[in-house]
């Protein structure tokens, strides 16, 4: 099922992402972020490598709640992911060109899997990557990184109620207030 | 010192960002990512509570490499840095208002104090923020919600070198380059 945003706007590229080096015993939180920025600012779907089934399982809860149709993908190697990207592949990092450079030529991408690695990647992506882009040439985050890319891509999403949500934010100058969705999943 | 970005562009304001709830222990790696993402993206400091003068060193260390003035400094009160920009203050939520409602309003402030915490946050810190902003109204990250913001009010940085550092990157389509940076600190 596509994401609800991906239904009204047939121009904008379906994303996914490939997060390469995941330390499941070490740090769940850093990969937890970047599997929440990937699924709030609109792409379709995490690869992981390597595969963190507790993890896909507590995004899975995430989606339960919130709605939407992301998934946490399992990718035992990372190169099978690249390969269903033909000419489609965008690896972050600061070591490459400014994305501002290339970004009209992502953009038209019908679909794009976007990389993002740990402290050390495979040297062979930068080969395999059609693009190794920098979100500024600074050492920063890959969460930062990610998220820049996918507003500037597919925008930040508004307060509506994502398809099958659960519940829904109504947005507050003060406090918190949340509330029953209209539209639960069916069953 | 004010930042390179900060002296050529007087009209954005000047950033401090603040981080509520750092847990020094359990995992440096989340907190490490938000410092370098307000340092990459043009902030002028992170206040960080509570202190955690292990995760400051490794920070300043990125900023002798890589150049600029940003600092990590300790907060052990985390309203005192509140006090210092009335009128000024930024916390990011999901549950707030959505942030293109109140942008020209934040961005018109000489300067601003972006607040973010982690799981929870001390309640009247809702009724003390000046605004309580939203970057898409879904669980995501600090750090993506803080990039976001960033980059909507200082820009991404190209890959010029910052003031005093001591390497710079020069954008490749593939591989790595660093080079040495010309503008060095003196001594």
């Amino acid at each position: 099922m596509p994401s609800p945003r991906r239904r009204t706007s047939l121009s904008r590229p379906a994303v996914s992402v490939l997060r390469l080096g995941h330390r499941a015993g070490r740090d769940p939180r850093l990969t937890t972020h970047l599997a929440l920025t990937a699924r709030a600012f609109g792409a379709e779907r995490l690869y992981l490598n390597p595969p963190d089934p507790e993890l896909a399982a507590r995004v899975a809860a995430v989606g339960r709640t919130w709605g939407g149709s992301f998934e946490v993908v399992g990718a035992p190697n990372w190169r099978v992911p690249l390969q269903e990207f033909p000419e489609a592949v965008v690896h972050l990092t600061m070591y490459g060109e400014p994305l501002e450079r290339r970004f009209a030529e992502i953009a038209r991408a019908p679909r794009l899997l976007v990389v993002v690695g740990g402290a050390k990647v495979p040297g062979d992506l930068y080969k395999r990557a059609t693009w190794n882009l920098a979100v500024g040439h600074q050492p920063h985050s890959e969460v930062a990184a990610l998220a820049i890319v996918l507003d500037r891509l597919l925008g930040t999403p508004g307060p509506k109620a994502w398809a099958g949500a659960e519940r829904v934010i109504v947005p507050q100058a003060r406090g918190k207030k949340v509330r029953t969705a209209r539209s639960r999943r069916p069953g």
